[in-house]
């Protein structure tokens, strides 16, 4: 497994001096280490929108890929680090929950906390395990070094809860399940759930006080500022405001409900 | 043409999963491309602002460059997907001006429409055509495609309307263009109209409630808080506020009139 | 000194063709300088902001490393442009400063001006010596250039004050530094300054409304809301809501006072 694509997820923020040192670590390691900023835009501590974002943009990587995640709220407490293979690609993170949007699609092939010492920096602070742990771990084993030296196996991951759509008579009810840069309210409602039903003459889709009648093939179908339901690009029901902001112009964001029926 | 050097452009945002998808599939086409983000905060489907801060950056660009600039709030409908060379460096972007401050400089010495499917990603969304067809064809092109392989010669390039200053008695009016991250306000005016006037004891450059006598060389030549004209480093007349924003202090941006009288 | 590593650290802002234009820049004269964003988002001219943030973030990487670094309010005045060579990295920036956090802790080996024009661009704007000086030096030094070439050496570097904790009876006062990107209040007391009181069981630190009984080890060991001061990632004091923004929810930030008791 070739690993010299590190890529890099965070909720530092992007003035961050904290993903530098990050990327000093890696480097001061494995000066060859080729680093991709993934992003450093998570809300701060919310480990639900990291995984997702890990979801949609990691298995667009090549095989053999290192994806080094910290979204961390329990750094120094008694949660655990951990090393993941899904899909051919492998992951580091701290063990709260960060990788399990990834799992849920394809259980992983190794797991291992990070326990051994020996390839963690020689000081460790309390607050800043990815610099002091799963940078320098990410540098050795993209270096070569066997995952099997991080740590001992571990059994699983913790897994957040993903709450799965509802079907009732002749609808359909979900939730936003994240908000995209554009406002975009993207759900959890997949297009396997939409198969069936897209057709359907009287299809309406409904979010707080929004409603669109019938699924748009793609945005600009309708004017500026009309509101469309579509799959969007990550194959998810997103409703959206054409050349606008879904989320900011009805005040929608994660966890609204969502209503389908036809 | 060495096109190892792939440069990102993009409305996506800093946060978007959607840069990184962008990134895994160049890279999982053609692992050694080397991937510089250039922006990815150009304002939601602001096609003109995208237009015009390629212009000011990509010539700086070695020759053999590949620019990939998506703002595309057209995507999936009848617009183009382009392939252009301009000035020895080579550009992929959808069809809808978003090259054309570029060109208004230079004239456009191949032009191609990405319309061979054999370059895309085998499924494509009909939202995201950045990943599914420019990603692509970008990362083929940096293993050494031939660019005619994407699709058929283009003529033209749509082209948006670039405002010119219109010259009075004693007097010359121009538009805000660019505000750019500081809140300096950048003209349309450029250095070249602004050399038989410069020295004129009696200009003033005014912008809204703003007036500035004279140009000054730099910022630092009025304490904080003053404004002040001068050419800016893109080569245009700018306003500026001394260590302070403009934009925001005043309430400009962009098409705010600017008039210079002598 | 191997220095393909270039990092550059500018107050541009994310969304800047003025960052496109430094990379541009150094990748035509080194098309294999390997580029860094270390950040672009220190506030607008804060010299002070961009001098904390290089010393925490620099001395991460690995030796030979050059950081490029542009926060230059002066830019085109009499201010000189700087070359540095701190523990083993070396360094160009405006000498206004924006190195004298790095020199606290060690003095520069070596200091030249960049006056020698002949590693500048040909033509140089009066606003933008980053692109069209730093940039090229830059490079020029990525490709082997003796850093003597540059220009005449400097005797010293331009130093910001930088205020020291004041002790009292039983009591320590000093300032808060940095704000992060969590809005966790950064003081100028460091752990050597708390070693001889942090088992105190009366240790009480106050940040205008805000009160911390003692010192925690990390976030977590409090619950989501609470006011912890524990010693952060920089080896300093900080004032932090756990799970929240401490700096917005009480109005606090640089220069806020800070005072311990015991």
């Amino acid at each position: 497994m070739s690993r010299h694509i590190i890529t890099l997820t965070t909720d530092f923020g992007p003035q961050s001096a904290y993903v530098a040192a990050l990327k000093g670590v890696i480097l001061s390691i494995h000066n060859d280490a080729r680093l991709i900023d993934l992003t450093h835009a998570i809300g701060p501590q919310d480990v639900r929108q990291g995984a997702l974002v890990l979801a949609m943009a990691c298995p667009w990587f090549p095989a053999g890929s290192l994806h080094v995640a910290v979204v961390d709220p329990g750094v120094g407490t008694a949660r655990e680090l951990i090393y993941a293979e899904i899909e051919g690609r492998a992951y580091l993170a701290p063990d709260n929950g960060l990788l399990s949007a990834l799992t849920r699609r394809a259980r992983p092939t190794m797991l291992r906390y990070l326990r051994n010492r020996e390839h963690w920096l020689p000081e460790q602070s309390h607050t800043f395990h990815g610099r002091d742990i799963l940078a320098p771990a990410a540098a050795h084993l993209s270096r070569g070094l066997d995952p099997a030296a991080l740590g001992p196996e571990a059994e699983r991951l913790v897994e957040l809860s993903w709450p799965e759509p509802i079907p009732g008579d002749r609808a359909l009810s979900g939730e936003v399940q994240l908000v995209d840069s554009f406002g975009n309210l993207v759900t959890n409602i997949e297009h396997e759930h939409l198969a069936a039903i897209a057709a359907e003459p009287e299809l309406r889709i409904r979010c707080g006080p929004v409603t669109a009648v019938g699924l748009q093939r793609t945005y600009g179908e309708r004017p500026a500022g009309h509101v469309v339901a579509l799959i969007g690009s990550s194959g998810c029901l997103e409703m959206a405001v054409v050349d606008g902001n879904a989320a900011r112009r009805y005040s929608l964001g994660v966890g609204a409900p969502v209503l389908l029926t036809w």
